[in-house]
């Protein structure tokens, strides 16, 4: 895999991503290699507590321990998507699997019998592009998911900030009030009109032929199909708006794109890009850079997590 | 004067404020006190250098030490508007002063004869109101500075960020695409909505009997004039919308309101509060509170910087 020579050496660990549908669980050598990715679906939780999620881990770290016996996992990484204030270790709330201020990050390191290091998915994927990805020489970078919501990672001077889990919220700045209803519950959030399940949504509102994602309505816009060309437009437009007002506050050197979105590669960036600067003028212009870890960035900045927590542990 | 108690015991202080019409100066004695305040109107640069302001904050310092013989300044704060390098010492650029890349903090130094603390006008009286104003016990906040332009000062963690002085331009977060033309070249920033200026210009453009200034335009709106009433809405909406915005990237504990346009109270701040409070959902909402520190906020934040700037000279 790629994210071999990513991680180097170092202590062996477990890396968690928890996410709305599935939770992915990696295994981490101590050479740096993801040895193995298993994925099952996310347990819902009933009660509100993250039991069956823990649960959950312990079994998929005992397939890990069976499989690969001469492995000895010194840390894990867990990461979940929602509020998550990484400070107190508790994931505060998070939509579709219904938990409320679970302490994960003290219920897993007692399930796993070790010490646990616990953040929110964007931010550990922001971790893994800021650390081994392209936006590495800047101080200050804002890291953008964009996927079937939206949502970002900021280091600034060099070091994330995340103010208990509620900075970052990108995809809920609202880019035109009144507008598009919102799963936050919110009107006219980017998330409702940029993201890659708004795409889709707004395109399959008002078309004929339904798509099965915003991959075809590209393919669409590029074949000549009006709606699709106007929904992208539309999309890319707002990106580049809420990309210019945070250079206006934040002013980030570097501004990295990732998530599924941004396979789509130039048909987003260039658009984009031009949107921003065109909205920009005295302002400090910053570099778009495409996200390069690769599907795995979760995971792989969990594991960044857990080695760092280990390296906290022993000092 | 009011300062007095705020500041507290240390060094006697020079502060001066390059305004983009005039410059203040202060001399803050061994007590903290603020004993006089003189304004002379700011030089504007022929030859794109600061010699002409810095030659004036001699003639300003040879004042204060002609008429306090017994109070010796150690250090001094200078503070000047536009694009400031605080890191670097220099003053970037000023629209309207003409100056380019000025090295003023060493230039100020040379010629003051003292150690010299440089910053941004904005994030000096965001200093003065976060450590002697009300937003002193949050450890995220915005100061938003709204008079004839706007800009904030922004603390994270306790600290200012200033990203070599290109952050905090939430006056030129573009709010209206294509909306109404800028001073800084661009289209739809909050500044052209939001601010006293163009609170002002806006109303006049329209008016049958103009206004001096943006609380005259309150004044119409209270009494009944429609437009004055249309035209004060879209500045709070607008101000309201910037803040979610910023609440959302940001989620800032406090958010401070100071400049000429915070003057008018709950005028502004109800509304603007309503509108902020009505475009956010799960977001952290910060309090919003009215500056305190008052009319000399600039000069006491460069009175700040210069004690501090000593202390980092003696430590």
């Amino acid at each position: 895999m790629t994210t071999a020579s990513l991680l180097g050496e170092g202590s062996a660990v477990l890396a968690f991503d928890v996410g709305g549908t599935d939770t992915k669980a990696g295994l981490i050598d101590e050479h740096g290699v993801l040895r193995e990715v298993v994925r099952v679906p996310t347990p819902y939780s009933t009660d509100g507590s993250g039991d069956a999620v823990v649960a959950q881990l312990t079994v998929l770290a005992r397939g890990f321990a069976d499989r690969f016996p001469d492995i000895q996992p010194e840390a894990a990484g867990l990461i979940v998507p929602g509020l998550v204030d990484d400070e107190a270790g508790v994931g505060r709330y998070a939509e579709n699997l219904g938990w409320r201020d679970v302490p994960f990050r003290d219920q897993a390191s007692a399930a796993l019998g070790v010490p646990v290091a616990f953040t929110h998915d964007v931010r550990a994927a922001g971790t893994a592009e800021y650390r081994l990805g392209a936006a590495g020489n800047y101080a200050d970078v804002l890291v953008v998911v964009i996927g079937t919501g939206i949502a970002s990672a900021i280091f600034l001077d060099g070091m994330p900030y995340s103010a208990h889990g509620y900075a970052g919220e990108i995809g809920h700045a609202v880019i035109e009030p009144g507008g598009n209803a919102c799963a936050c519950g919110g009107n006219g959030c980017l998330e409702s009109i940029g993201s890659a399940g708004a795409i889709t949504r707004l395109y399959n509102r008002d078309a004929a032929a339904q798509v099965n994602g915003a991959r075809e309505v590209l393919d669409r816009a590029r074949a000549g199909d009006v709606l699709a060309a106007s929904v992208w437009k539309d999309a890319t437009d707002a990106i580049g708006l809420a990309l210019a007002q945070s250079v206006a506050l934040l002013a980030p050197e570097a501004i990295v794109l990732g998530g599924g979105l941004a396979q789509a590669g130039a048909a987003l960036f260039e658009p984009v890009e031009e949107r921003m600067n065109s909205l920009l003028t005295f302002h400090r212009r910053p570099v778009l850079l495409l996200a390069s870890v690769g599907e795995n960035a979760g995971l792989v900045g969990a594991a960044i997590g857990a080695r760092e927590r280990l390296a906290g542990v022993r000092s």
